[in-house]
C-alpha cells in the first residue's frame, strides 16, 4: 500500500479526496487526511475503508514529521504562507510534494537541491494556477510545433455563480475564499499590451477592464490579475507583444467594486477602534467628508460622481451600505467589515451551483497568415460539495498524484505544469471528467 | 566639561550645532559631532574649539558604546527607524536622549524602566512634531485654566519656499527630505470632524483639502496628516469635537499631486525592470491604457478628466512627465523615478530661502460665549545653511538639551513636550530667537 498524506480537508479538497478514495483499491493506496478538524476529515472520507482521518496542527513539528516520514507523497492544501513547513520536512524525508499554490521564493530556492536528490515538488496544479497553465501550454506548444509565432496571449479565469442562480445586481456570489475576493488586486497589476508594459495601481485596477465573450455564455468583464510579465519567460514567449492574465466577472461588477475601493472600504491596513459601535451607515459615512445637510447617500453620489438613481448606487444600496444595521465586529479593519456584509449578501444559497469560466485568446502568425485561436472552458458545479471550484482545483492535483506515484510523471526539481511530460497525461485524464476546452480558430487576414 | 554627543550632522543639524557651540564656553560643554562623514561634521563645527568631529557608523557597536558611555547626553538625528540602536545604549549607560522623531513602540516600551532609573528620553522636540505640540499645549492649558471648554482644534504646518522665491506652477520646492514628500500620506489619514471620525485612504487624500488663511501670507491648502485621533488623549482633549492635524501647501498643489497619485507615479511597492531604458514619457505612458492614435498627453487628460489646457496639465507638463529625456535609473520604483525628476525641478536655487508656516485654530466656549483663537507662526530661513527648517527643528532640541543638562527640565521616562515643565522654558527661550506665534482672538457669538 502506498500512503498519500493530504493536509487540509476544506471546501476545495472534496473532489480531490473523492478521486483518491475512488481509485484507492485499484492502485493500492491509503489516504491519510490530516486536518485541524478530525471530524471534517472523517466526514470527507465517508465510509471508505481506504481513508484515515487525523487531527492535525501544522505547527505540531513532531506529528508533522511523523506523518510525512511515513508517507509516499504529500499534498498540501494549507494556506500558501504555510507550505514551507511541509516542504522542509518533505526534503528531509525525501517525499514528493504537490500543491495548488504559486511557487514561493522559499520553495523556488529548493530547486537544485531537489534535482540533486531526484525529487519532485509540483506546484500550481489546481485551476488557476493549474488548468490555465496546462491548457495554454498545450496550444502554445502546438502552434510552435507548426512553426507559428505567437503575438498575443490573453487568459482569463473566473469563479462565478452559474447563470441560472445569478439573481443579484452584482451578478456575483462567493464560490471561494471571501477574504481573497475582498483584498484581491491590492498589489496592483502589470502586463504587456502591444509591446508596451503597463502598470496599474490598485485604486485604478477596477476601472481598467475589458469585455470578452465566452461561447453562448455572453459577455464577461476582465480585470487585470497581478504580474502577467513573469509568464513571458515561464511560457517561453520571448517575442510576444501582448501578455495578459485577468479575472472574469460579469459586466458591471468591476465598476461597482471600483466604488468600494474609491471609498476606502477594502482597506485592510488599519483597525477601526470602536467598530462594534457603528452601523453600516456610520461605517460608510466615516469615509465621506462632513456634511451637515446632506444624506450619506447624497454624499457618496457627489463624492464618486454618479446619480442617486444609477445602477452603481443600486448596487451599493443592495449591499446594505446605507443601512442602520450594526456592524457588530470589534476592532475590525474596513475590509473585514465589508467582508462580513458581503458574506451575507453574496452567500451561495442551498440549491445554487457555481461555475468556472476560463478562456485563452491567442493571436499568432503561420505561413504569413495571422490567426486567432479562442479556447474556452465552462464547468458547472455538481452540488454544494463537488462545486466547480472543488472539481477543477482537486482533479488536476489528484491525477498528478496518481501519475507521480505510478511513475508516468518522473520530473525532478521545483516544477509547475508547463512541460508536456506533465500537462499531457493530466489534461488527457481531465477530459474524461468533462474538463475540456472548446477551441475556435479564425483567420484575421 | 559636560559632553554632548550629537549623532548625525545633516542639513537639519546646522542650527542645532551652532547653538550648542555658541553656548559651549559659558556652560562648559564639549560637543562631539558623530557622522558618517567626518568631513561634514568638521565643516559644521567650523573653527570652534568646543567641537570634535568623529567618523561614525551607527551599526558599529563598539564605537557607539564607547561614545555613548563617555557622554552626558545624547542627541540622535538618525533616521527614526535607527533610534533604537542609540536608545538601547542610552539605557545601558544611563544617559538622557533627545530626538525630534515620533515615539516608536520600541521607545514607548522603555517608559517604566526609565522612570525607575530616573532617566529622561525626550522625543518629538523639533518643529513638527515639536513646536506644534508646545505652542498648542500652551494655549490649551491657558484656555483650561480660565475654565474654557475646547471644541475644535485644527493645526497645520508646512515647509515651503518663501514667497519671494516662489516661481513655479506648483508653488513648492524641496526644503526637506524629498523622499518623505514623495511617499507622504501613504498610510492614509484619520481625524475627528464635528464629532464624526473620518478615514481617508491614500488615493483620496489629496482631494480632501481645505483652504485656510495665515496672516498677510494669504491662502494655504491643508492636507490631512496621518492619525490625528491619537492626539485627543495625548493633549487631554477628551470632550473635543474636531481634532485635525494637517500639512500646509499653497492652493493647487494638492490637486496636482492627486493626479500623480491617481496615475500611480508615487507607488513605491515595486521596481520597474529596465527602468533605465525608459524616457519620462514612456514612464508616464506605462500607467495609461494602450491607445494607438492618442498622444500620451491626450490619454492622461482623458483618463484623469481634465482639459489639455488646464492648470493641472500645465503642472504635469512643467515637471517633464511628457519629455523624452531618459529616466537613467536602474530597477527603480515609480516613486524613485518621480523623486529624481522632482529633485531637479523643485530644487532650492542658490539664493532661495525657505519658510515655515504653522497655524493652530481653536474654538472654545468660556462663560457661555464661543470664541475662536487663531495662532500663527511664520519663520523664514536666514540662508541655505540656517534654513527655517534647520532653525525650527534644531533650536528646540538644543534648548531642551541645555535645560536637561542644567536641571531646569528634570522629568523622567519617555516624554514628548506636552507638559508645562518642558514647553514653558523652551518656548520662552525660542521667543528670543523670534520663534513666536501671533495670536488672534475672535468672538463667535
Amino acid at each position: 500500500m502506498k500512503k498519500i498524506l493530504l493536509i487540509g480537508a476544506g471546501l476545495s479538497s472534496s473532489t480531490l479526496i473523492k478521486y483518491l478514495l475512488d481509485n484507492a483499491e485499484q492502485n493500492q493506496w491509503e489516504l491519510i487526511v490530516a486536518d485541524q478538524s478530525e471530524e471534517l476529515a472523517r466526514k470527507k472520507i465517508g465510509s471508505s475503508k481506504f481513508g484515515i482521518a487525523i487531527a492535525f496542527n501544522a505547527y505540531d513539528t513532531a506529528l508533522r514529521n511523523e506523518l510525512i516520514s511515513k508517507s509516499d507523497i504529500v499534498i498540501s492544501m494549507l494556506p500558501a504562507s504555510m507550505h514551507y513547513l511541509v516542504a522542509d520536512d518533505c526534503i528531509k524525508y525525501f517525499k514528493p510534494l504537490v500543491t495548488a499554490s504559486y511557487v514561493s521564493d522559499h520553495i523556488k530556492n529548493m530547486d537544485q537541491d531537489l534535482k540533486n536528490k531526484g525529487l519532485l515538488f509540483l506546484n500550481e496544479i489546481g485551476l488557476d494556477p493549474g488548468i490555465d497553465h496546462m491548457s495554454a501550454m498545450k496550444i502554445i506548444d502546438e502552434i510552435r510545433e507548426k512553426g507559428g509565432n505567437i503575438e498575443v496571449f490573453e487568459s482569463n479565469t473566473g469563479g462565478l455563480v452559474a447563470p441560472e442562480f445569478d439573481n443579484n445586481p452584482w451578478n456575483y456570489k462567493f464560490t471561494w475564499n471571501p477574504r481573497n475576493v475582498v483584498v484581491a488586486g491590492q498589489a496592483g497589476a502589470r502586463f504587456l499590451d502591444r509591446g508596451q508594459i503597463k502598470y496599474i495601481p490598485y485604486h485604478q485596477l477596477f476601472r481598467r477592464t475589458e469585455i470578452l465573450n465566452v461561447l453562448e455564455y455572453g459577455e464577461f468583464e476582465s480585470i487585470p490579475n497581478r504580474d502577467s510579465l513573469q509568464y513571458i519567460e515561464i511560457y517561453g514567449l520571448d517575442a510576444i507583444k501582448t501578455m495578459y492574465r485577468g479575472t472574469f466577472r460579469k459586466p458591471g461588477f468591476a465598476s461597482g467594486w471600483h466604488m468600494l475601493v474609491q471609498l476606502g472600504l477594502t482597506d485592510d491596513s488599519f483597525k477601526i477602534k470602536g467598530s462594534d459601535k457603528l452601523s453600516y451607515r456610520d461605517f460608510t459615512n466615516a469615509f465621506m467628508p462632513y456634511g451637515q445637510d446632506r444624506t450619506v447617500e447624497e454624499k457618496v453620489c457627489d463624492y464618486l460622481g454618479f446619480g442617486i438613481g444609477s445602477e452603481t448606487m443600486q448596487k451599493l444600496r443592495w449591499l446594505g451600505l446605507f443601512d442602520k444595521k450594526p456592524v457588530a465586529m470589534k476592532n475590525a479593519s474596513p475590509a473585514q467589515i465589508l467582508q462580513k456584509l458581503l458574506e451575507e449578501k453574496w452567500a451561495l444559497q442551498d440549491d445554487d451551483l457555481d461555475m468556472i469560466v476560463m478562456q485563452h485568446q491567442f493571436i499568432y502568425s503561420l505561413n504569413g497568415k495571422r490567426k486567432k485561436n479562442i479556447s474556452s472552458m465552462i464547468i458547472k458545479g455538481q452540488n454544494q460539495v463537488h462545486t466547480a471550484m472543488s472539481i477543477t482545483v482537486g482533479l488536476p492535483m489528484a491525477i498528478a498524484v496518481k501519475f507521480i506515484l505510478n511513475g508516468v510523471i518522473n520530473d525532478t526539481g521545483v516544477k509547475i505544469p508547463v512541460e508536456k511530460s506533465i500537462y499531457q497525461p493530466v489534461l488527457a485524464e481531465l477530459e474524461q471528467f468533462g474538463i475540456r476546452f472548446i477551441e475556435e480558430e479564425f483567420d484575421l487576414d
